[in-house]
C-alpha cells in the first residue's frame, strides 16, 4: 500500500454506522473521507463501487459515529484530578482548588494539564471540547499541536487571579488572543465571563459587546447552586437569570452552564430566549449541586449539550460516562423511564453539543460536507454483547477503553486504542511530576 | 521458573495495597497467597524477606484490592441486554422481558447467559456474586466450572414459569438442588423469594425455614417501587415491609433488595431488625424506580451491599461502574458533597457485599485467613493521572478495563486483561446465537 496522499479517498467501513442525522443505526454502512471532509455515506457496496482506488478501512464490530462534543470543561484541571475530593464545596474551594490554584496555575502548568486532558478525551471519543481555563493561549497551542477540535473559552472574571488582575485586564487579553490566534480549522473562541457571582454588570455587556464583535458566543456557569440564586436574591432580590436577561445578554449564543436550579420563570427565560444548556450531570452529582431538569428543557425546545466540566470535579472527562449518566439520571429524576431515552443521549452528546456551541456546520454527524470527526467503538466486548441494537449498547454499556479508533478532521489520531501523535507514559510522567510538587504544599 | 504447585508461597506486589481492613491505601505493599488463601500481607521488602522462595508476582502502577462482590444480580438476562430500553415498567415487562422469558428460558438459555456475566464480572473484577434466576442448578455448574465465587439464590414464586408450576414446586426444587449441590469451596445458597407481591404468606414462612435449615439467608426484591407499596396498601392495608415484618422474616439474614420507598416506620424497622440492604443504583435509575436513601441508612449503621441487578436493567454488570454511580448519587440525593465518601463506596462493593452474603469470612477484604479474591487496577491511563490517592482514582475515574488481574481463591482467571480460562469471543458467538432467535420472535 502507498503512503496516502491528502486527496485519496479512505472508507470507514464499520460493522454499523451511526450518523446521528438520519438518526438511528445502518447495518454495514460507512463514509467516505477526502481532504478530511466526509464526501459520501453508504452501504459498504455502494462506497467500493463508487470509490474503487479508495484505501478501505475495515472496522469489524465496531460501530462508527460522530465524535463526542464535550460543551464544558477546565482542561488543565486534570493536574488537579483527586487532590481533595468528598468535602463541602466551600472547604474544597477555599482550602484546596484555589489556593493551589493560586500558587500553581501558570503557562507551564496549562500546557501540561491541558495536554493531559486532550490525551484522556481523545482516547475516549471525544473530539471537540469547549474549554474555561487561565493562560488560555497556552490551552489553545497544545490543542493545534494536537490536532484537536477546540473552542477556547477567554474568561473573564472581576477579581485577580494568576492570569489577569481584574475584568479589564481580561477583557483585554480576551480580544488580544483572539486577534492573534484567529480562527484556523480546529479553533473557534468564546467568551467566558466566569458566572454571576464573579462578573458585575459593566464587564458582562462588554464581554457580550466582545462575542458579537467576533462572531462568538457567551460561555457562562449559571445557577450551579441553590446557594448561589439564595445569595443574588439577598443582594438584589433577583435571580442570576433574570439578571442576565435584564441585562440582554441571554439568546441562541448564550451558553449557560450547570443549570441545576430552575423555576418556572426561569424556565420562561430559557425558552423565551432560546439560551443554550451546558448538562454537567457527573460534576453537578459530586458536589450535590442538583440535578438540572433535562427532560423539561427538551420538551419545550431547548438546546442542551452535555459537558464534563473539569477533573477536579468529575473526576474523568469520559462523554461515553456522562451521556449514561445523563440517560439514567434524567429517568431517575423524572420517575419515567421513558425519559432521555438512548438515542436522544446520544444525540446531545454529539449534534447537540455542536449545536450548543455553533459548530454544527463543521462536526456533530456524520453528514456529507462536516469534517470527518469519527470515532469507532468496538462492541466485541462481554459487556456489550449480544447487540440487539449497538445505540443501546453504546449508551447503557460501552466503556470509554471500547473506543478503538478515533479521526479528527480525517486525521487518525487513535488507533486500535493506541495514541498515534503523543506517549500517554510520558503525559504520565509529567503530570505525576506537577501533583508531587502541588501534593506537598497542600498537605 | 518451574511450575507453581498449590502450596508455593506466590507474592502479588502491586504499587499500592487497599486491603479494605485497615481502611486507606498501603504504598509497596502487598499480599502472600498459598493454597488459594492470604498468608500475609506487608511491606514488599518484609514479604521478599519472609518468603524467599515465593514467586513473585510484580504488579506495576497497579493497585490490589479485593475482588468485588455483586449483591444482586440475575446473570443469564445478559441474554436479554438491550433488547428493550427506555420503555415504561410494566410495558417492559409485559411486552418484552416476561414473553422473552416465557418462550426461551431454559437450561441453555440460563448456562450461555451465565456464563456470559461471569466472563464479563471477571473482567470488570467482581470476583463473587449473588445471583437469582430460575434453573439455578444450571448456573451454580457453570460457575463452578468457571472458578467463580457464587451465591445461588433459589427462586420462590408463586406463578408458574418455565421452571415452576408453583411456590410449592419451586420450595421443594430448592430443598433438592442444596441437597445435590452442597457447598463446595465456591458456592453457597440463598433462599430466594421473588417479591412481596408475588409470593404469599404461606410460602414465605416455608422459605424462611429453608433458609434456616441450611444456615441460608432470604434475598428478595423489597419496596422496589412506589407503585408496589401503593398496591399493597390497597390490598391489605400495610406497607410490604411491615407485613414481612409481622411475619417474622426480618432479620441480620434477610438480604433486602432495591429499597428505593423508606417511610420513617419502614427505616426504623429496618434499624430494629437489623436486615441487609442490597443498593441498586443503576437499574433504579433505569427503570424510573426511585433512589435508595443509603446515606441515612448507613447512618443508622444499616448493613449495605451493591448490585448491578440483571443486564436486561442496567445494562451492564460493571461493579467499578456501579460504585461510581452510587458514591454520586448519594452526594446528588442528599445535596451534600461528603456523603457516601470513596472510602465507604469501596467498602460497600466489597466488604459490605460480603457482610450482606455472611460471607465475609472467606471474602471482601485482604486479610490473612481469608480466600485470596484479588484484584489489581491499573492507574497508568491517561483518565487516573496523576495519582494523589489511589482510592480516589478508583472511585471516581478508573474503568473497567483497567481491571487487568484477577485471582478467585489463589487461581488467576484475568492475566493482562485476557481470560485465562475461556473465550470471549466464542461467549459473544453463543449470545448472538440466542439474541438472533428472541429478536426473530420478539419483533
Amino acid at each position: 500500500m502507498t503512503k496516502k496522499s491528502l486527496s485519496d479517498v479512505e472508507l470507514l467501513l464499520p460493522e454499523w454506522l451511526v450518523p446521528i442525522v438520519p438518526d438511528g443505526f445502518l447495518p454495514a454502512h460507512g463514509v467516505a473521507v477526502r481532504d478530511g471532509k466526509i464526501v459520501a455515506t453508504g452501504h459498504h457496496t455502494d462506497l467500493r463501487e463508487r470509490f474503487p482506488e479508495a484505501q478501505l478501512t475495515p472496522l469489524p464490530g465496531q460501530v462508527l459515529l460522530p465524535g463526542f462534543v464535550n460543551v464544558h470543561t477546565h482542561a488543565a484541571m486534570t493536574l488537579l484530578r483527586g487532590l481533595a475530593d468528598d468535602l463541602p464545596l466551600m472547604v474544597w474551594l477555599r482550602e484546596h482548588i484555589w489556593p493551589a490554584e493560586g500558587r500553581f496555575v501558570a503557562p507551564d502548568f496549562v500546557r501540561v494539564g491541558t495536554r493531559l486532558a486532550i490525551a484522556e478525551m481523545l482516547r475516549g471519543g471525544t473530539t471537540c471540547f469547549n474549554d474555561m481555563y487561565f493562560f488560555p493561549q497556552e490551552a489553545a497551542e497544545v490543542a493545534q499541536e494536537m490536532g484537536m477540535r477546540m473552542v477556547l473559552g477567554h474568561v473573564i472574571i472581576d477579581f485577580p487571579t494568576t492570569y489577569t488582575r481584574n475584568a479589564e485586564d481580561a477583557l483585554r487579553l480576551a480580544a488580544e488572543h483572539i486577534a492573534i490566534l484567529g480562527n484556523p480549522a480546529l479553533l473557534r473562541h468564546s467568551i467566558a465571563p466566569h458566572a454571576p457571582y464573579t462578573v458585575s454588570d459593566g464587564p458582562l455587556q462588554e464581554a457580550a459587546a466582545l462575542a458579537r464583535q467576533h462572531g462568538s458566543f457567551l460561555h457562562m456557569h449559571v445557577h450551579e447552586t441553590a446557594g448561589e440564586v439564595r445569595d443574588a436574591l439577598a443582594r438584589d432580590d433577583r435571580r442570576p437569570l433574570r439578571r442576565l436577561h435584564e441585562l440582554g445578554l441571554l439568546n441562541e449564543r448564550f451558553l449557560a452552564v450547570h443549570m441545576t436550579q430552575l423555576n418556572e420563570d426561569d424556565l420562561a427565560i430559557c425558552k423565551e430566549t432560546g439560551l443554550q444548556i451546558a448538562h454537567c450531570p457527573e460534576s453537578n452529582l459530586k458536589l450535590g449541586s442538583g440535578i438540572a431538569p433535562v427532560a423539561t428543557l427538551l420538551v419545550q425546545g431547548q438546546g442542551v449539550g452535555l459537558g464534563t466540566d473539569g477533573a477536579a470535579s468529575n473526576n474523568d472527562l469520559d462523554m461515553l460516562g456522562e451521556l449514561r449518566t445523563a440517560a439514567l439520571l434524567a429517568k431517575g429524576r423524572e420517575g419515567d423511564p421513558t425519559a432521555l431515552p438512548a438515542k436522544q443521549a446520544l444525540y446531545l452528546a454529539t449534534l447537540g453539543g455542536a449545536r450548543a456551541l455553533g459548530w454544527e456546520k463543521e462536526t456533530g454527524s456524520l453528514e456529507v460536507g462536516k469534517a470527518a470527526d469519527c470515532i469507532a467503538i468496538s462492541l466485541d466486548h462481554p459487556a456489550t454483547s449480544p447487540v440487539y441494537d449497538p445505540i443501546s449498547q453504546l449508551v447503557y454499556c460501552a466503556g470509554r477503553d471500547q473506543v478503538r479508533n478515533v479521526w479528527v478532521a480525517g486525521v487518525q489520531k487513535i488507533q486500535d486504542g493506541r495514541a498515534l501523535h503523543w506517549d500517554d507514559a510520558e503525559l504520565g510522567r509529567e503530570a505525576q511530576d506537577w501533583a508531587l510538587r502541588i501534593a506537598r504544599e497542600n498537605s
